[in-house]
Parts: C-alpha cells; sequence; structure tokens
C-alpha cells in the first residue's frame, strides 16, 4: 500500500480569528507529510542536497477546502505519489480526521540541482525507492 | 481597469533556509492583496460582518511557482476579479517583480453567513461594487 | 520530577534565509509544549473554555537565542511550572539538542475569563494538578 | 529626534482562534520595523553581508503583551536604539494604536559576521549612522 499517514496536532499558531486554521497552514501541514515520507524512505534532505546535490521544490498546487480544521484537534495526513517522471513528482495529500476529508491537494513538486536551482533528473537511488513507494 | 495593485515588501519571516520566499507565503500575499482590494472598494471586513453578516472564504486555490521571490525585494500582487457568481468570486492574481511574473494564483473565494458559514447570496450593495470592479 | 518534555521537529516552515530556525517560531515551540503540558495534566483548552470559563494568555516573555536551530533537525522543548500564582503561571522553557541548550524562555502566562479576558482565579481543579506538577 | 515610525495593517494571517493577534506576530513586527529602520539610515541588509561582511541577529529579547492587537487594525510600531556598543545594540519598541501602547518589546540585537556568525564589531560607516539616529 502506497499512502503514507503523518498526525498533525492543530496549535494555536495554526489558527485565524475565524476561529479555524488559517488556508495557508494547510501547505506546511502537506510540507511536514512529505518530508516524514521522504524520511519513511530513508532520505534526510540535508543528505539530498549534500550527497547527491539535489532538491525539491513545489512548481505548482492545487487546494481544495472542503472542511475546516479547528483549533486542539489530533488529524492525519495521508500522501500519495501519484506521478513519477524524469524530475517531475506529483503527490496527492488529503488532511482527513478519521473517515472525513477536510482538505485536499494535488502537488507537482520538482527535483532541482542545489547548485542552479534548475530541474536535474532524480538521481538513481532515490528513484528506486520513489517506485516501489508509489506502485 | 479593473485591475488592483497592491506593494508586497520581503521580509526575513517571508523566506526559509532555502533562500527564498518559503511557498505559502504567497498565500499570504494574496489574502492582504483582496483584503485590501475590498478595502479600496470601500469595504471593511469586520463591518462586512457585523451589518451584513457575511464573510469570505478561500474554497480552493491553484497556485504556480514561476520564479523564487527573495528576501528584501519590493514586489507587487495584482488582483484581477474575474467571475462573480451569487456567492462565489474567482480572482486571477500575480506576484510580479517589476514586468517579471514570480507567481500566479487563481484563488476561488466563497460569501457564507457569518452565522451558519454557509454560502449566501452577496448582499447587493457590495455586488454592485464588485460589477464595476470587474467590469 | 516536574520537568515535562515534548519533541520538535524543525521544518522548512520555521527557517529563514539566514538558514537558521527564525526568532519568532521559537515562541510557537514554546506554547506547543505548554500545550503538552496541559494535555498531560489532562486538560483540553476548548473543554476549559467551555466548562470553567477560563483561557490562558502570555502576559510576558523573555527569551534568550543562545545557539541557532537548524533545518531538520528533532530537539526537545523542557517546560517547568515554577511560580503558581492566583491567576498567574510561569513557566522555566527550553529548547534543547541532546544535552545543549539552544534557546531558553521565561514566560509568565495569566489565567483569563473567556468573558471579560480579565484575570480570574485559576480554578480549584486545574490549581490542584498544577501543584503536582510543580512541586 | 531618534524614534522611527512604521505602519503595521493586522491582517488574516497575524491572528489567531483567540480572535486577537497571535503573540509570535509581535516578533515580526518588530523585525520589519527595526528593517525599516536601517532602510531609512541608507542601508540595505543584502548588502550590507555581501559588502561588509556582516548580518544583525536577534541574542535576547524581552516583551511585554499590555492589550491584544485586532483583525483588520492600522497600528504603528515605534523603535527607538537605546544603546550602542561595539557589536550590541538595544532597541525599545513599542506598537501602539494611536497613544496607546499595546505592546514592548526590548530587544538586543548583535552584529555578526557573514562567515563566521560570531560577534563582530559594527564597520564605522554603519556606527556613524547609527550614533546619529539615537543621539
Amino acid at each position: 500500500m502506497n499512502e503514507f499517514r503523518w498526525p498533525i496536532r492543530i496549535y494555536y499558531e495554526n489558527t485565524d480569528a475565524g476561529g479555524v486554521v488559517y488556508h495557508s497552514e494547510y501547505l506546511k501541514f502537506y510540507e511536514r507529510a512529505r518530508t516524514e515520507w521522504l524520511r519513511n524512505l530513508g532520505f534526510e534532505q540535508p543528505e539530498l542536497l549534500s550527497r547527491e546535490g539535489v532538491l525539491f521544490v513545489v512548481r505548482s498546487m492545487q487546494i481544495k477546502y472542503l472542511q475546516p480544521a479547528r483549533f486542539n484537534e489530533l488529524l492525519e495526513v495521508s500522501s500519495r505519489l501519484v506521478e513519477l517522471g524524469r524530475s517531475r513528482l506529483v503527490f496527492e495529500q488529503e488532511l482527513v480526521r478519521g473517515s472525513e476529508v477536510l482538505n485536499q491537494a494535488t502537488v507537482e513538486v520538482v527535483c532541482v540541482s542545489g547548485v542552479t536551482f534548475r530541474p536535474t533528473m532524480l538521481p538513481t537511488s532515490i528513484r528506486r525507492q520513489f517506485e516501489k513507494a508509489s506502485s
């Protein structure tokens, strides 16, 4: 199963005066979950940069705000790698409260050179792990 | 001309260890610009809530990261209202450095009741101003 | 032992273009740790507000930046309640990397009424737990 | 007169579910004001780093939350340089609503080398401007 789940606790820092989670905070939750997805596959980003010379940047994102997340809730992000190109990855991510989907995002990420910041081919060792995770 | 421009200065608070603006910060810039677009039409959000009983929430967003914004830059957000439904608005927004577009977003906003938080018809007085601004 | 420890992972969201954790982010880490300290004593803040009519606000803070925290590190906040008045609490908190103290804060928190937002006496049931935790 | 004033508009991004400005956001306001204080004296931080090899970091801070700032308010930060050492600066800063002081901070800043990140003497050209601004 290629879904990765990561818990997210909502603190005051994430909320706004509307009483719910501020709309840009969801992007942080999704990035934490992608970071932990990477870590779960054995990759630490500082080492990817120093050893392989690559980092990952978000190129585009679609996000749907279905239901608001609220202060103090313990939620989960589910993440799936749904496309794997030469340098391009697409993730489907959801923030869920039990079986209820609160928020959905499709996130396009690109592997770039840490020197030129231009798209570069995913190193083979990384690609192999990603293929396993998306199959 | 229905384009509204608002200046954005990039401070340390907006950047990350990659040396550029953190990807969720752009959503704040776009919201500041929509707030100022509203203010420029004569609407203050606390009064819209207390007098008209409505507030605006983001329902969905598409965002493209074309070029990174950097520490200390003075940029601009341009905002245009491109769709105006009964309770639904769509904005096209861009973060620009002079003539260069760094970031683009399409933002779907819904007018909701401040009591039920369900979509509600845009009050007529507001709609009239929005129509002028989008024509 | 009245020290409470809570793990903090540093994500990109916490860093700035200086390559280290942005200075206001430490306040979030300390608040997360106080929230978890409360939860560990059996108190959920939404219930404290709805049942007891109280909430906690920060009245003052002293913070020392000794060493920077960095991207991807897994750190800990240690929290101790060092003063317990009628409505006033003082916490000593530290962000540590193993045995190295990176950051220190003394945080004065006040119990306020959820209606008037003025200082109010700590409810007895809460005080009793706090006394145990600070002894 | 050595006081520098800078306007701060409160947006949703700055607030929390308590309905007021989240306590760590004040640190951002104070840093924006110090950045603009520097700019007003003719110094851009990227150039201070590239030409003089220095940057400024916060070493300690005391902050008092007197009254909450609220959504949509247009406030001001007043900043004064009150101590000027070889590498160390102390600022007194306040967030004000007209004549009412909402928040106060004393901020100790250190000039550090952009290479070693250790305290270094303020370059003379900078010191001269700072002396004027603090007299």
